[in-house]
């Protein structure tokens, strides 16, 4: 059995010397290597950036979805998507585990989620066998590869598991608004009325306490009303985050001139980082978990308009995420129902 | 006299609602709106991830570059590169200041440079003069426009006017350094031979102190040379901030397999993200001041290696940034007889 490199450096196949998640080619052979696991896959939960644009670019045709999803793992030997490069995640079950994998603990047969990206994960597709195009949810006939570094999650008993799936795809977000929101903050989650924006909601209302304020802007009157009803905000405003101006006025309308300590973006459309550092105060934060966010825009857009903030990149893992996580759907009735509704 | 908005937005001609920033077309009529600031333009001091782009465009052929910049200024009404998304600052002297500008402190006549970037300002070229391939300043016959909210510094007397733009141009990197880098720190520095690399090390030993380490990784040789010959590092490394597992084996020697708590990357090419979170102890933060960053690939880049590592977007503007830096130039004679060499 080869040996394996514990990034998966030994799966690039181009360019040279690169990791898996930038590199534009992985092997996606399946015999496995001295330190890696082998899964059967049962269903992907693509990047809700992902999904949106590839759902855009194909009227909503499943059939032509379906030809694309197999067009970009067939090139990139991964489901990663080109225009926005981001992947998503997968649940499976366990066929192989190699030798050398770290933890041995990991048996054939367990039912896990992954939890690093599908843009960096070797992906072989036999068959989509169903796309749901409310959920971002994709079954698959399919087998995946995890690296010795590569985070996973045994999936928990008490819960579905494409409830587990859709939450743990954006466990990162609740996780950094735990570590980021501080008693009596004012917060603003900007399309907090989607699944990564409840969760974030949740954990924000929880840290703010009674005298703080979380605030919502979301563009889905659906949505939004959906935040209202499970009382997961003290404010929830019905609007487009690309419209900056619009949004800073009916934002700096509830906080005053000052804004907001805390602004968290979870929207899936580009062009959102100026309502967000608009509506922030200086030596505030702006924590950026969306992927259609743009680097220049974000750190030159800050300065054009002088505003001392710090601007976070949206890791996808922290500490501890998949159980915050999986901990906020057990604690609210509310959002485990939603979730229930939507993803199962 | 026209009433302007604050930050710029009546010249905002698509697409509408948005800011100048991210905007792609601006109105640069040179009649200025009741709260601006008309500047009589002498050098463009393009920021280098764009002025790289366009040499190697054009292969740095002095008429093509020119050629190029004309039709970007003249497609946008702002000298923003198209594909960095990035501007960089101008010096010049002040023509006329509206009667809303904020500071009326401001007067005819005063030398300033602008402190937010070019991607925001409307420029109005009539002749480009002279193109420094070696240090990214353009000499020119131009006018810009200064917003209300916009930062800019009146030029100081006791240094040479090229010499500020280009230290003011990458002012927020020494200070971003100063807020983040703590006593006995390990911190490394990714194109730390380059201009804001140079300014970034000298704050970073400052603040490391005599426990602390600072490792330079710099492509270019002579660069690196001096930063060694400056003392303005602990561990120079001369090396590819692209050759993701070169630079990780070699940091680590230095290290231990920990890590470093803060890295700084002031790079000018694409692809180093996973250099700079690779070598980030867990908990640790990573500094992305270059322009060349992609959001996607760090995002996603840190989960799929399983790195808890704080990303921060660099944000060009930080309180009090301009007087650190001249500062730096004041206090330290070698790099201010490097700069003098360089940009003056
Ligand atoms: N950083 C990471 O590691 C990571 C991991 C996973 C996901 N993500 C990213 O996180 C983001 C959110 O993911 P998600 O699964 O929570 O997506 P989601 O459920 O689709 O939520 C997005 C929400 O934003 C709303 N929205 C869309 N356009 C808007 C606008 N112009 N103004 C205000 N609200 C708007 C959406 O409303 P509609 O329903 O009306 O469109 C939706 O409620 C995505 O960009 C995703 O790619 C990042
Ligand atoms: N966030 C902001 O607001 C802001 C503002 C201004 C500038 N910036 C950005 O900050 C970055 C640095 O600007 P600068 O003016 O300091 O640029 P610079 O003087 O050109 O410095 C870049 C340095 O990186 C080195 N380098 C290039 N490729 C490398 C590689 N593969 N491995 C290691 N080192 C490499 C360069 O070496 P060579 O000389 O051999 O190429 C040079 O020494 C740019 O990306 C710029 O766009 C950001």
């Amino acid at each position: 059995m080869n040996k394996g490199n514990k990034y998966g450096t030994h799966r690039v196949l181009e360019p040279k010397g690169t990791l898996p998640q930038p590199a534009q080619k992985l092997d996606n052979n399946m015999s496995i290597f001295d330190n890696e696991v082998l899964i059967d896959v049962q269903t992907l939960n693509i990047d809700s950036a992902s999904f949106t644009q590839i759902k855009g670019a194909c009227g909503a045709d499943k059939v032509k979805m379906e030809e694309m999803i197999l067009s970009i793992v067939a090139e990139r030997g991964k489901m990663q998507n080109p225009v926005t490069g981001s992947g998503g995640m997968l649940i499976g079950t366990v066929k192989a585990v190699g030798p050398n994998f770290p933890n041995q603990d990991l048996k054939v047969g367990d039912k896990i989620a992954t939890l690093v990206s599908l843009s960096l994960t070797p992906l072989n597709i036999k068959k989509v066998t169903n796309i749901n195009l409310s959920n971002d949810q994709v079954d698959v006939d399919a087998q995946a590869i995890l690296f010795a570094s590569g985070l996973y999650a045994v999936l928990p008993t008490d819960l579905p598991e494409k409830l587990a799936l859709a939450a743990l795809d954006v466990a990162g977000a609740p996780a950094q608004v735990d570590r980021l929101v501080k008693e009596g903050n004012t917060v603003c989650i900007i399309g907090g009325g989607g699944k990564s924006g409840v969760l974030c909601c949740y954990q924000a209302m929880q840290k703010v306490g009674a005298k703080g304020k979380v605030i919502v802007v979301e563009y889905s009157k659906e949505n939004a009303q959906r935040i209202k009803d499970l009382g997961l905000a003290t404010d929830v405003l019905v609007g487009d985050a690309t419209d900056v101006m619009d949004v800073y006025a009916r934002v700096t309308e509830i906080t005053g001139e000052e804004g907001c300590d805390v602004v968290i973006n979870n929207v899936n459309v580009a062009s959102t980082e100026m309502s967000s550092i608009l509506i922030t105060k200086d030596r505030g934060c702006v924590y950026f978990f969306s992927m259609a966010t743009s680097f220049s825009k974000a750190a030159l857009g800050a300065e054009g308009v002088g505003k001392d903030v710090d601007m976070i990149v949206g890791n996808g893992y922290a500490i501890g995420h998949a159980d915050l996580t999986l901990d906020i759907i057990r604690k609210s009735k509310g959002i485990r129902e939603l979730f229930e509704k939507l993803y199962v």
